[in-house]
């Protein structure tokens, strides 16, 4: 982990750092130790609350239910033991980005 | 947009790109169309099924559906004017990840 | 409101007389307090939970959550204005319930 | 099955006689056919859609929604050998409806 990684992945990597930690004072660790029902659980409960701010129009709740998603997201992934770079790369798969975005800068946009 | 940009924020700008394309062979630009509440719907749709995944242990399906779940939470930001560098910003701010990543290098692991 | 009425009604009954009593006593109360998008999100919660206990076949995890998921549909009815019966005349219009059972019932089953 | 049940009883066993229907001409069917989680994912996708018609005031789509809740939840409990008799007794116990109705009885309303 070096500062020129992506928050996500910094994010990723402190999420397993936490694993391992007391859960007295981790929620990280605490989460971890509820199992994966319960992580699964509070994944799909942020994102109830991340699809109301936006039906609501609450830009600032938007941005702090989507950082709470994203969080659990990651938790999620580390239970499973999917690595952020799976995901990436399904993304890319399916989406064809390199493509469009090759594309856009030919553009030159 | 630039190779180097990590493949979140390339999925962000194609989507917007797609934004103005024509429905009828875009998916993201029908999803436009239809508004934000279901944009939303989509959204929360998307999390139960990565939840349900992770539950049933599909470790291919989790990634499948994560990736999903990413798109229509980057759309649901589009939609909603929201950046991922907003994000960001509030995912260091509450994690205080800069700070662990940096007590972690110095620990040399 | 009698004992011959149904769970269902009574429960929603019960709710609207504790719409107005004390929140600090009251569940109840306090979640009418805490407004629409609120009850709105619990809804969402609790459908989550009810459907990853049915995923990993808790027979009894399955009809607790199933029991607050009703509740909090009915807390939510209550606060928008909709009537149980609302919704039964709803649900016997799509289905057509009672020919279905008609037939049934000409079976001898 | 009479015309005095309420019509929660009468969807269930209308669903559980479609259980066994063709999946061709009966979406019951197709869904029973589909599997647990299929259906776990249905009845978190309707409470998302109900939870965001709550918080738009849509009157009418509020009732349309809770209604398909309604439908894939008594779906989710025949899938899982859950009987509406099961919840309701649920719902007595932890509500403790009864003695808000007789006390509300007692009050003469």
């Amino acid at each position: 982990m070096s500062e020129q990684d992506h928050v996500i992945e910094r994010l990723y990597a402190a999420i397993l750092e936490r694993r391992t930690a007391d859960p007295a004072v981790s929620y990280t660790a605490k989460l971890f130790g509820r199992g994966t029902a319960k992580i699964a659980q509070k994944l799909g409960e942020e994102a109830v609350e991340t699809a109301i701010e936006a039906v609501l129009g609450n830009h600032d709740s938007l941005i702090g239910e989507s950082s709470d998603l994203l969080y659990h997201l990651l938790v999620l992934w580390a239970d499973a033991g999917v690595t952020p770079a799976e995901v990436w790369a399904e993304l890319q798969r399916r989406q064809g980005i390199s493509g469009i975005a090759e594309k856009q800068s030919r553009k030159g946009s």
